[in-house]
């Protein structure tokens, strides 16, 4: 991929690719906005799996994970289109008393469409949330050490 | 709306209006075909309120309520687009032991696309079961009056 | 699989995994009815591709596919959950003059959820179309060999 | 509605109500997190309305609008529900070059799933585009000043 000045630099712990869905565009031809959202969404599920080794069990058929989307922030960079294959890399950068960020890149490899590019960044918060209770609670001691033992570094602040 | 000789006749005890949002159109330029079902369920749902006097509770926030939709076949007619309004009528056309056959007729009127136009038809088939029991159960008698009163006619066979 | 009697019988010439997303499910706890059209969209440029050699050009970015959805029915058997994978078996069963019947089978493998299932039967009828002219057009006599041969069989009627 | 000690002051100038259909949630039993952007996409649309007077030609049927969405911050407050109706109120807060920023507040008054309360706050960059020389363009001078009219301020930097 050609160099980006909106890029962001570093690197991150975990990738997923998300096959981009017909049904996942609009009638301007291309992803629609709201759609990066599941895309990042998708690889936070992979990251929480693959960095604590539990399987995630989301909804009304497990127990609930309590990991909540505090905010989002998605910087549109380029048009994704049906068919590509979208890399979502993910790294978790900062861990705070009850909640994390997390940031994601999505690219897309060379394709009919164009060449390689810089899809969209997004940087998000996500708060430790005990259901019972209603009310956000400390980062569990053992997330913290699966992340950071994932991430190679030491993210407490 | 011109005659049109795919349309089906007779009338329809129950209409509800649904506004396509850009994001249920597709690449091709109209809305996809999988949002058709959307446009469906939220009819289905409309009709069964107003037939019942009940409000639906759906999903895991309350009681849940006994109709599973089994079939549901879609005839795609004219596509529709960002910001028309549809129109779903909705009858009930025939109630059996366990099951009821809903049909629905989509249609469009003129807007800045093109003239008033038939979009879609839809036949489907709701099955009344016991979400403990695991098993389709008889259509209660109470729901069998509610819909043959909002139908005004007899619908047992 | 266990034996199910609501299965279709005869093999299928192509088959296409999907993943579940999170967002394809509804407060229900499971998939929400519509995405199903959504795998089976998935799956019918699939085969299309397998049986053409032909990367599709859907949408707005490329020269248009000449293939209309004109119906489909689908037959709901089983729930199906988030981070499954669902397979998505198709065949083309007949080719008439201007259209032909595609059929798809969803089921998914043992997962957390349950054992391996039956989710879902789609019955679609296609037809060729020419948006110029905007009329219904005779199936390419280049793609009838082309799916004859992908299917191994006269399909012609 | 309650004092929210996380709301956002002052007015907005437009104000439009999305229904939240079944499909807009997910197995967690409430809206998903990414549709709050088509909410936000349908607000953006209908603010661009009726600020400028004219319909709005989304996607391949007419001319382009030249508004691109360059950034979105989703902070998300409570969760919202099917069958809820969104308030999704709308105001541009300042206007520079060649983008300006709006503002979204989300919020449900009391339902059958709780009492009145905030839902959502989006603040989010738009850029004007000339899809033509594919980059961005000044904000047009009829734009702005319809804009300031219909806001009642002047917005310019």
């Amino acid at each position: 991929m050609p160099d980006d000045p909106r890029d962001i630099p570093g690197d991150f712990a975990h990738a997923r690719t998300v096959e981009v869905r017909f049904a996942d565009t609009d009638a301007m031809g291309h992803v629609n906005n709201a759609e990066y959202l599941t895309y990042a969404e998708i690889a936070r599920a992979a990251y929480y799996e693959a960095a604590t080794g539990e399987q995630l069990q989301l909804g009304v058929h497990g127990a609930i994970e309590g990991m909540i989307l505090a905010e989002l922030r998605m910087t549109y960079r380029s048009p994704a289109f049906y068919g590509e294959f979208i890399t979502v890399e993910t790294r978790i950068e900062r861990i705070g008393h009850t909640s994390y960020g997390m940031v994601h890149r999505l690219s897309a490899p060379e394709s009919r469409y164009g060449p390689s590019r810089l899809v969209a960044i997004a940087d998000s918060v996500l708060v430790s949330y005990d259901y019972s209770a209603e009310r956000p609670i400390p980062v569990p001691p053992a997330l913290i050490e699966a992340i950071e033992a994932f991430e190679g570094r030491r993210l407490r602040s």
